[in-house]
């Protein structure tokens, strides 16, 4: 995390954050299927010989969830099972998604299916799905029954969409149509839909109405949107070394991307190179010099900073309160404008 | 499904499910994103040229649902979404098992990643999950909001318990030291926890209080056990052309199944073949003829015979009431006996 004056406020919330994680997941200990619960933390990050937090996500989405809580006025301890929840849901579309795109590394370290298996990763996927949606479940007794059964079906409408992302995403592999304008609808389910849950959920723990808690989902898809515009930049110009992806991975790959759709619609040149076949690391050069030409970086970087400055117009529509507040706008910021 | 007099009282119930499922399913057809809907319309068997319902599933768990409910003394219109429910997350299950288990056909047809392949059908899945328990929710409006609440609850736990007994099935593939003993915990998670769940929401949309519940839920798991049980019988000693599935797969897959297990535990014969390499085409009718001789299967038999008249002793205690108890230990003892 980039460091803020809101460290803190951050740890205090990540501390607890991975107390509940763990609680959750702990229940795969159960019924003697240990090694069900290895392979689940295993991808938590909590099982890495010599390595410390580097191994584990950000934990973005719960961080999200609990400052809403607090910037709505709420009591953000009550939130903590929308928390876990929502970092599940994440967690479960990782393991199944570097499945789908046949991703070998995530955190520097072999994703689940390398390590285990097609099978038994996408196994390890389901019961992640059901571990979150049981802690969903939770927020009927630390909040309310009737918060904790519309958090359920947020959650579950959520976990819908996201397939409604990710069947575009795969099917955008096999078309050589594809336009920026069916970029939206992709990353509407695959990103923004989940990061809006979140600060939704946060909003909804903290008892808004369904006004105040629609404008807390607005500002997290709009901040969704422009963190996955931000990590497609980084996917072409990031630096390795930060991000522990394989370089260029998001070209070689034949990624959908934002600069890739808006390269393709300016640039003949790089259309041309795109269409004609697969990708090697040796082409990758000329292709991110072309895509840059087309145009294609500066774009993405405006549509950045357009919804950032739109996620935060919304949430101060919404008055967040206290510390949670600014706590919540450097943290928007910082994910949008991260280089890794 | 078996001629029966009560033929009339199951169809009255099963064109219920279908219609309520083609509305969940329908939900795909939303947002533009009509493809992921044919795969999972294609997968239920509703669009299928020339064919009729034997491209579908027998619909058995939501039957043993709404015909729990009756006899519980419940209405079983409100217990619709309960077991559409329960279907789909049959379903989500089959669409995964089948990748897991590398299955080219079901229901003598292309499964669905055989169709789309790996990642579309994992995602596919996926979506069939959540739409499970969209529906699931839909119980706090049919029943009751504790009722609802309680039943998402015993519904993710029902998967996450699956999720374990096909951990340890897949796990059990790569180990020579499975017993008849590690059969149990595997088909409790893998069979019996939908279908005794099942039965348990049945009688929660009845209205049944907690020990009543778990009586049908007791009914259920020996159902689910004496039935999956019956499913490795035909598995080996199956009539193809009635089962849809191919002959011997059971063997030449390696599927851990009783029979196997106890043939492994009482001849040295049989375990030395089974052990030895990889099974071929031509080894099964050998194979058939020493798990005879072993024991097996009429060990197998014996417990279907133990366990379904345990499941009939149980659902008496329920005392269940009206046409719907006759029909419910009708459906039962067929599911148990069937020879497809």
């Amino acid at each position: 995390m980039i460091p803020s004056r809101f460290n803190g406020l951050y740890q205090t919330y990540l501390d607890a954050i991975e107390v509940g994680l763990k609680q959750v997941v702990n229940r795969a200990n159960a019924f003697g299927s240990t090694r069900l619960y290895d392979i689940l933390a295993y991808h938590m990050g909590w099982k890495v010989r010599g390595k410390g937090s580097e191994s584990r996500g950000k934990r973005i989405r719960p961080l999200l969830l609990l400052l809403s809580c607090s910037a709505a006025g709420g009591e953000w301890s009550r939130a903590l099972p929308g928390a876990t929840a929502v970092e599940l849901v994440h967690n479960f579309s990782l393991i199944h998604d570097d499945i789908e795109d046949h991703s070998p590394l995530r955190h520097g370290r072999k994703t689940v299916w390398k390590k285990w298996g097609i099978p038994q990763a996408i196994n390890a996927g389901d019961a992640m799905f059901s571990l979150a949606h049981l802690e969903a479940i939770r927020l009927a007794q630390t909040v309310e029954v009737t918060i904790g059964l519309k958090a359920v079906e947020i959650m579950q409408n959520t976990c819908f969409h996201l397939t409604q992302g990710q069947y575009l995403d795969l099917s955008y592999e096999s078309r050589h149509d594809v336009t920026v304008d069916d970029y939206w609808p992709m990353v509407e389910g695959k990103t923004a839909a989940l990061i809006s849950a979140s600060t939704q959920l946060g909003a909804l723990a903290a008892f808004c109405d369904d006004q105040l808690s629609e404008i807390y989902r607005q500002f997290g898809r709009l901040i969704g949107l422009a963190f996955q515009i931000q990590d497609d930049l980084l996917g072409i110009w990031g630096n390795i070394a930060l991000t522990g992806k394989s370089i260029h991975s998001d070209l070689v790959t034949g990624k959908i991307t934002l600069p890739v759709l808006y390269g393709l619609s300016r640039s003949d040149e790089f259309a041309d190179r795109w269409k004609r076949n697969q990708i090697h690391l040796d082409d990758v050069p000329e292709l991110t010099r072309l895509l840059e030409l087309s145009g294609a970086r500066e774009f993405a970087a405006m549509q950045v900073t357009r919804l950032l400055d739109e996620a935060l117009a919304t949430l101060n529509q919404a008055k967040p309160v206290g510390n949670a507040a600014d706590a919540l706008v450097n943290l928007a910021s910082s994910l949008v404008n991260r280089q890794y």
